[in-house]
């Protein structure tokens, strides 16, 4: 399981006074994208050196309860499924009062970026993803 | 069927060169926004004057294929489950050239705002979302 | 002058139920892009076709009222500055009663995309820009 | 000064490959925040609680050198005028390079939600930007 905490910002919210629904998305992606980082999956290479692409084919999020501006919340991101490709992550989104503000999946191809058909997930990437099964 | 469209704009896509994820909800939802507002639902009076609000309960989207900056793209929007106290609306996106280039879908549920628990459906909006089934 | 018109939505607006400062440079970005995919310097092509960009050097902006969701808000654009290598765009927001709730400016400056120096403006954007001053 | 140290996300980036020159002033906010929250001026009690607002009157920046999705940058705030009712902050962007990336200014006004009318800072918050004075 990756861990990852941050704080609701002003800018994540809207008029109801509350994190707006496709904030949801951003924050799970920044999760996402430091969990990458750290195993050497950097945007920065992957999308101007590399010739190859992760991208998301699907995403998902049930909302269970509101998040207001200066709350803490923690992802916790395991992979539940891992095939030759493609994977999906688990998003569990935890307040600091430990109730569930939501859960949500993504799936992620590996792709060509020349022609963006399928092609095997690096290795490293799939050893990686290994230890964040449930 | 409402429809809707729009014009992908810098500030949507990510250094990848195409539309960022997440900000396909915020499309749908701008769509969607439109669409209540017309209808007499407009977010300001919801927020700010009702004692009810109509929130998103769950969203989910598939990606098909990417949008670039400049490229408009159309959104069509079916109810496809209309129940006493919630509605699903699903969206199909459509470049110029007719790809689908998104399709996905929204929950929304009708609460009180004092103690967010679920209420029915005013009749007007049933009424309206009626004439959006399939 | 250019002018262009929008609606602000939910997701321009924060917590304190206006809409979020930084947003205000998204609205006229908006309305810059839209004018200048209308004179042939669409995005899409300056940045993945061109060998030079306009990219922004300054932006700043005075906000003197605020916004709310669903309210609709006139952008008009001059150009009061417009040099060899650069020029400045002047914005005005203005709502529907007509008062100004908001007032800035950006200058921008054409650069090759190999070293960012600064090259002369291409000829057919200085004379549209000339249409814009005062 | 203060000192804030943040990562550039995908999120923040546009299809010119760096930083959305809109979400620089999304950056400073962030610190800003950041500051205020730790000196008791957290926003969600202000805009939720209190029956006075600090809000932003103008807003610039000038943008130097691009940001790269993955990059750090550190940014330092200083109170460059303090006065009865409003304050003006300054900041600097730096990369991990000791380049400035960017500079920027905001200026800040006490006021009344009722009228929006200017009151004088609370004396703790003039206190605690005293110490930010150059």
């Amino acid at each position: 399981m990756y861990t990852y905490r941050m704080i609701i910002r002003l800018q994540d919210t809207d008029a109801a006074g509350v994190l707006f629904f496709a904030n949801y998305f951003r924050l799970t992606h920044e999760a996402y994208e430091t969990f990458m980082a750290g195993i050497g999956f950097d945007f920065y290479h992957m999308i101007h050196e590399w010739d190859y692409l992760v991208l998301i084919a699907h995403a998902e999020c049930d909302f269970k309860r509101p998040l207001h501006v200066g709350d803490a919340v923690t992802i916790h991101i395991t992979c539940s499924k891992l095939g030759r490709t493609s994977f999906t992550l688990d998003y569990t989104l935890v307040d600091d009062d430990d109730n569930t503000v939501a859960t949500g999946n993504s799936i992620h191809a590996c792709v060509n970026k020349s022609d963006l058909n399928s092609i095997p997930l690096p290795e490293v990437l799939k050893a990686e993803l290994e230890k964040l099964r449930e």
